[in-house]
């Protein structure tokens, strides 16, 4: 896996014309950069410098106690170490390989790129005093958004696992979820089988899931499950994800708990919920490779509010890999909050999540979030659709 | 908890004389500031600040799906929530406080005052361009260490929990330790019971437990287990921490394999694992408020020497906490790779590991890691020290 985004990592130095991308860090445990997961592999402890070139090199400089590990695994064609400190032999790779440009971890828009801390990067800075290469660093956003955004069948592979794993546990929570229960009942629930089945979540199990049902009081969003109960008559949400083997699902359901009588949802809960299914389906019909992101989004966002609802107030979608929100490109408004992102070019083999949501007045919150592939014929689905609303009796 | 350090943060300030602390982060799931864990509490997605002032004010300045969180946590006095930017308030906020100095999280020499990276450490100087603040920033450094370092009754109890859990355990193995077992089986078995036990380890599984039978090979530390198999004659070292609620243990003890016919271990392996006993007594016997840390790493180096063995090639001791690897003061030799690092005070209430450790030729690696904490009257063990060999029958 990691041998595979090396091997793509040379290919994209190429075609962004950079000939060096150092990935420079220090004590991984504590302060990972997040491309390690991508291209490093393993654990490292002192200052250690990660070098990968346009002429498809790679050389990792690491201190005497964690070399024995890298040679092991032996990603990395040349091992070098040290014992008293990096310098010399990170000046001694640059000055043989006299790199134009030297890309490195920082941006002010991309937290995947942004791995490099200020601290380091004053090391790296005195390191370097008196030679050429500070003046050729140049940020690695290009680089990284690339690197994360185009998946490998393997990695795909292991998204579409996290994701059937994700929808069985949305199956069987369906039987659990009853009125009288509360929010906080149904998230420890499914943490309970989580832990039984031994799986992972994707993010912070105090909010994976979070459920919402019925109408919303405080802030909708980002926020753990409370002891709210449910009631005959909400529609209930939940945003669900989970990590296997490293990769992530991100998904959100709906269901409408019937009152008495009914044997199905009222029709302005079905309108909402069409509201939602449409939106997606028209934004993975027309995604393609090289469109901006913002204008999926506006597909999606100018639907919602064509059905008399409410816009949705975040981004229709985002990517999806080793992390829930995987950085770079975006399917977002242009809204100053998301600085250049609206305009980055959706690229064939992302993986992005679509998930709009309206607000259906006196019953709760409709919001579906699938998990789209990019092709030059639009979006493949790699979720479910939820296409009906899930009833509860 | 997140109070308890606030408040003691406040008189941090005091004494180091800085009017403000501000932890400026994004993305905590992706990109968490290790100062995050011990002030913040709760997880934030848009660029944040986080605003600590030597009178004591806490105010945090979050986007507006994750304000409602902070507000229900109600650890912050004030909590601003912003749509568009954060630039606006954060420049109120400062204007309104006009700090003389501002501390900020990087660092060259110390990973857990270095939590600001480049790219947000760039963001942050745009916000205030045009202001005076930039010109006032400061490392945060002396202010992390303390707060890192001084550990409140219920940080020490849940460190003394940690520990209980990974004695427990170390009593367990010692019966499944056995000739032909291997070294990638004993890390298997331990996890298996961490498992069955719903414990944590403290770092990566593949790496807790280590465990090193018999003579090394190759690099000795920092090295997963292999299929090496335990014999008899053989001295066994296992490296293993857990955490509990946020804290960690690291201990190691030393086992040794009866040979035929044996009822002890041969003299030369008594003698090689009394000087590492030996050589913890003396350290945590000198151990105190105010000396500087490589003091007390040379107690133990010079006893090791003395008794005719080769000294480590690692620090005495680190500081455990939130990290297996509190960061910050070391008991740590003088050497240019610890930079500044050995001239640091030992403080009241820090948390230290001591873990020498001795080759003995023709049987193996033996080493025990104990955790003290630091008294005006020396080092009070947290563990229970490892005064015998452990032997396997």
């Amino acid at each position: 896996m990691i041998k595979e985004k090396m091997t793509q990592s040379f290919q994209i130095l190429a075609e962004t014309g950079a000939d060096m991308w150092l990935v420079f860090g220090r004590e991984s445990h504590t302060s990972a950069d997040p491309c390690a997961e991508l291209v490093v592999g393993a654990n490292y402890t002192w200052s250690s410098a990660f070098v990968f070139t346009r002429s498809g090199r790679s050389i990792a400089i690491v201190g005497n106690l964690d070399a024995a590990e890298f040679r092991k695994r032996g990603d990395f064609q040349e091992v070098i170490d040290y014992v008293g400190g990096i310098g010399e032999s990170l000046r001694r790779v640059l000055r043989e390989i006299d790199p134009a440009t030297i890309a490195i971890n920082y941006s002010v828009d991309d937290v995947m790129s942004d791995g490099l801390t200020h601290g380091m990067y004053l090391q790296l800075c005195r390191f370097l005093e008196g030679t050429p290469y500070p003046a050729r660093f140049i940020s690695s956003e290009r680089i990284v958004a690339a690197l994360r955004g185009r998946k490998s069948a393997e990695e795909v592979r292991r998204i579409r696992q996290a994701i059937a794993d994700t929808e069985a546990l949305f199956a069987e929570v369906s039987r659990f979820i009853q009125p009288g229960r509360t929010e906080r009942e149904i998230n420890a629930w499914m943490l309970g089988r989580v832990r039984e089945k031994g799986l992972e979540t994707a993010w912070t199990p105090a909010q994976c899931p979070s459920v919402f049902t019925g109408v919303p009081e405080a802030g909708e969003a980002h926020t753990g499950p409370t002891g709210k109960k449910v009631e005959r008559g909400h529609v209930i949400n939940m945003d669900f994800g989970l990590r296997h083997d490293g990769y992530c699902s991100d998904l959100q359901r709906t269901w409408y708990v019937l009152r008495e009588g009914e044997t199905e949802a009222p029709p302005e809960v079905q309108r909402g919920f069409q509201a939602v299914v449409d939106a997606i389906a028209k934004a993975a019909e027309a995604i393609r490779p090289g469109v901006e992101g913002w204008t999926i989004d506006d597909i999606a966002r100018r639907h919602i509010v064509g059905c008399g609802f409410e816009e949705y107030k975040h981004a229709l979608g985002h990517q999806v890999g080793r992390s829930p929100h995987d950085g770079a490109g975006v399917l977002c408004p242009v809204w100053e909050r998301y600085g250049q992102l609206p305009y980055l070019k959706v690229e064939e083999g992302q993986v992005y999540t679509l998930e709009p949501r309206v607000h259906i007045a006196g019953f709760g919150v409709a919001t579906v979030e699938e998990i789209i592939q990019v092709t030059p014929a639009g979006g493949k689905f790699l979720s479910s659709f939820q296409r009906e609303l899930w009833l509860i009796r």
